[in-house]
């Protein structure tokens, strides 16, 4: 089959592999309709990936047509139409059955494409091991795009909110306005957030979040955020970047008990914290990573019935052939794009 | 009236001061027949107050009678046996309505024996504002040792645990067993942790705590907390020292979801944190200060019941007038010394 | 001053009573700029009231500004605009101070407007004991009907969703779509209901459910409740109707692990529950009384932020004068009638 | 192999029946160690059973060994020590996945011994369907007799005090001290409450509950509840009886905002319900059937770690030969029983 594979730095091609087989009597192959770009492929993209193999194919987030099944797979049949979540675990322990596979008592706990180990879905058909946990088969009324940005993006956000502890009436700020971030916003509403300030240097960025109803932050958000809220700061903040600069916005635009919860992924492990003001302030920080088996029930519940729109995030659709060209898009931040999906069909 | 009062760094003075008036018509003046040295009373022997002031009166503990009410307060006449929470504020805004004192409204969130603005309490009375707000009745049943402890260290440990978010079954592990880290492990207890263990360099803080039931662990305790949870850490560790080593620490221990709630006063405005690791292993961090209003009606119900024990803690009874000779003791962590217990009637 | 009183089943007279004085130094007294008909008025008026007493002013909602205040008020000064909570407590207990004044411990829990005890607020002014705990500040924002919402029919909607346990994407029912339905929907909505279901018999109820993005359920609900669930019923059902038949419906329309939440007023001590029925379902049923004050912070917050819109369920406007021509409206349940507000001033 | 099988009202035979064998690939054989007689056989061996079936092996608490495991059993191998939950379902849909069997959406909800179509476990080995759902290691730690209870009666009690969401400090009450009564005791304190009241008619069951910690009450409960608690009521009542006076007591009891939790079960379908005076206290009511599933992971962790002794409640052991004896005995309440265990080895 075609695929997009890592071929080092800002290198992406598309290129024939070997077909995906099913693992053990576990696994399935899915035939993908839609796969996206996530902000961690750029990481690997720069050249910051896991781990130093070259030519695996990339990409962990995708949609399609179950076309084969192992013997022990019982609650997914070929023809199944479904979203393959972008975490993965043993699917049989006790955290893996409740959804939580990043406690994965097998020590499965796991992503495609970051290496040769568990080849990547920006490609023509992806092997997916323990079906059982690791699809989710898609309502009729959910259109590709959307259970595209169930796979990996919405999941993240909204576990990002969960962790923010948010209590209805609070006043939320997101950090960061890219596809994950106005996921975060959607969630804060649905949550019950009386306000959201979406705070992003992206124009194009705040644009869209004053579309979803977020109050949009571009210079001084400090100050912004402290005039907005009489002084008081915000009750709780999710951070969707990851950079010591917008982490440290986040702890400072906190009001006193508030919450901040990191989903952008942090590589420090000096990270200066403001211990004394932390706990003058009495707050709560969390960071994490999501599962997204755990997400997926509920986000499913609250897209068919119209109250969740992922889509909403999508801005580009191009062909998987053109997967090079998408990702310096993406990359560019430019012409106000978002997620972008590559459609390996056409 | 006699008092101890701050002369400077290791120089506490027993010495006339003037007595205490009721403050407005909401103030109240309470006679004190107990009063306690806590930790943090020792940074400010240490000469790391947080005044420049010189010859006021210290100490935020106290019990004792109500010997004058202004015309404002309704909930405490003379003659009322009650504890002084350490923690005051207005008594009338929403929060403080609610007990969360430290998110008064009115900007009088404060505490005893700081600096002149509000006098000490290691004395022989205390003038206490907003009395409806910032005292307690204490039931017959509870001792005035007891009560001691939940005018301060019993709130602050519990505060600290809630803030663990112990679920019941949760292994938990408690930095530091001085009077806080001991009320912590109680609190852990009744909670619903399955394990609690004890961490603290100290031989005999170590035996009081496992007279308490918890697990004590001295020398190396990363290493012990993995052997004793199969490599899993635990899943709640509440700190109560504030030092940098302790606090790493107790990130470091915690399993993957853990939480980890620092109740130890730190001052350090670049603490290292390993955010990395964090959000590998989704941790939960906090840290504050406790309202001990928001505390006390739980405490006072569970220590009534027989529950809750926070005599337990108590090692020390001195007259007032050996407050000096209390402060060294208390300082030098020797001969198994937790709680200190002044009397101002002896 | 001119009020509304009982005279008996079915009359209501508009006449010269008494000024209020302030009740003690604790009370305040209020000059009435709109008060409403609540439904449980209509007990009283149909000759059903709590008291044998005739001549008392009725109502007990309204919104107003601060003319006399007892020297000892201390959250409101005379000119501030208030709404008058329509539970009242002594405001200093515990439970009143965190707004539950159901539970108040001096047995002070209570209402306007059930008799001569504590007269009703259907009037030019309302005397109101225990200011600080019964009177809330309203925000320049939010208008006198909106408030008039907040007083009494918002609280008690929102208190009944909270009780339900609502949880995001939950598929909600509610049963009867006066005003206090027309608020359990939004309530509903607010806290992340993926669906809710407004069921009422008549078509003009239905059609202002409708308007707040409901889906209307007339005829026959328990089929079409399961028609529209896939035969799995409702997470939770709200019922604001108080009668045998609706609560029994609510019951038969919850899910499996169901929460039927009730808030109409109900007289039956021998309500015919079908235990085994529920057991099999494992349903949670609660019935209960609202404490206003318990509920106005969140509620001020999420109006003040334009999520809430309380005054959506206002459809008449009439002078305190014409109140027997308003009572007979709202009885009638004529025209599409809701919330009926009648202005003293005019 | 031998069993016990129902013959008719008070009818137990010890018989020969056939050899259990695995249920599709997915099922297992256990060959028991030890099975219990629960309240719930009681019904069926009084001729109130669920089926019209004669013969059918009864019981359906067991713990034993794994001797047989279908292809498609993941978690479990031959020689592991294993109980069986009482409850079963399909074990791969959502519900199951997390433990919930009761909202298995696969229909597939049951329990052993109710009739032929799935044979209960009072037998030297029975057949589980779904084994990776429906059975549970047991540590090395947890004896026989601690497992059998954890099988169902431990859950049940667990559930119980679930529902009642009983808060730390809260007074409880346990009406009814068998088995799942003592446990539901034991949950109440593990659970954080202050005091918890047993109350049974029996004085050798009260025995045992204040064994356990509980203060026993006897005659005239509403009375003593009354004076125990100032006339306030208890904060929350798990009922495990299910008769319509323990319910309504349970009902009686209940503090103001109470919490009544009946796990007792109930045929009532026109129970009479105190619906004002339930409003008026502002009641919270549940009634369930335990998922055994659930709650194991938790009972599991406490009882291995010494904080939960299930065995506690065990009375008396017989040989299961001796099957109709212990039904008698069971059945007749005497001689302070509790649990009887039946050893299929000897």
């Amino acid at each position: 089959m075609r695929a997009l594979t890592y071929q080092g730095p800002r290198q992406v091609a598309y290129e024939q592999v070997p077909d995906p087989v099913p693992d053990h009597v576990d696994g399935a192959v899915v035939r993908i309709t839609a796969c996206g770009i996530c902000g961690s492929d750029l990481h690997i993209y720069e050249g910051h990936g896991f781990s130093p193999d070259l030519g695996y194919c990339i990409g962990h987030e995708a949609v399609g047509e179950v076309v084969e099944v192992g013997s022990g797979v019982r609650n997914f049949s070929v023809g199944d139409r479904v979203l393959v979540s972008a975490s993965t675990g043993c699917g049989s322990c006790g955290p893996c059955r409740r959804g939580w596979v990043l406690g994965c008592e097998r020590g499965l706990s796991g992503c495609y494409g970051l290496s040769h180990a568990l080849e990547g879905s920006q490609a023509e058909a992806v092997g997916v091991p323990f079906a059982d946990g690791n699809l989710a088969r898609i309502p009729a009324s959910i259109s590709d795009d959307a259970a595209l940005v169930l796979t990996d993006n919405a999941p993240t956000a909204w576990f990002g909110a969960r962790q923010a502890r948010i209590r209805i009436g609070d006043v939320v700020a997101v950090v960061g306005c890219g596809p994950v971030g106005l996921m975060a916003i959607a969630a804060a509403q649905i949550m019950g957030a009386s306000k959201v300030f979406a705070i992003d240097l992206v124009e194009e960025r705040r644009q869209l979040a004053a579309t979803l109803g977020a109050e949009p932050i571009g210079d001084d958000p400090v100050r912004q955020v402290r005039e907005l809220t009489s002084g008081r700061g915000v009750d709780a903040v999710i951070e969707a970047v990851g950079a010591d600069a917008t982490i440290t916005l986040a702890l400072s635009i906190a009001a006193v008990a508030g919450r901040v919860s990191v989903i952008g992924v942090s590589h420090n492990q000096a990270f200066p914290f403001k211990l004394m003001t932390a706990q003058t302030k009495c707050l709560e920080f969390t960071a994490g990573l999501c599962s997204v088996q755990q997400e997926l029930p509920t986000l499913l519940r609250l897209t068919e019935a119209g109250r969740l729109h992922p889509e909403q995030v999508v801005t580009h659709h191009l062909p998987l052939s053109e997967g090079a060209a998408a990702y310096e898009l993406f990359h560019s931040r430019a012409d106000g794009v978002g997620k972008v999906v590559l459609d390996p069909t056409r």
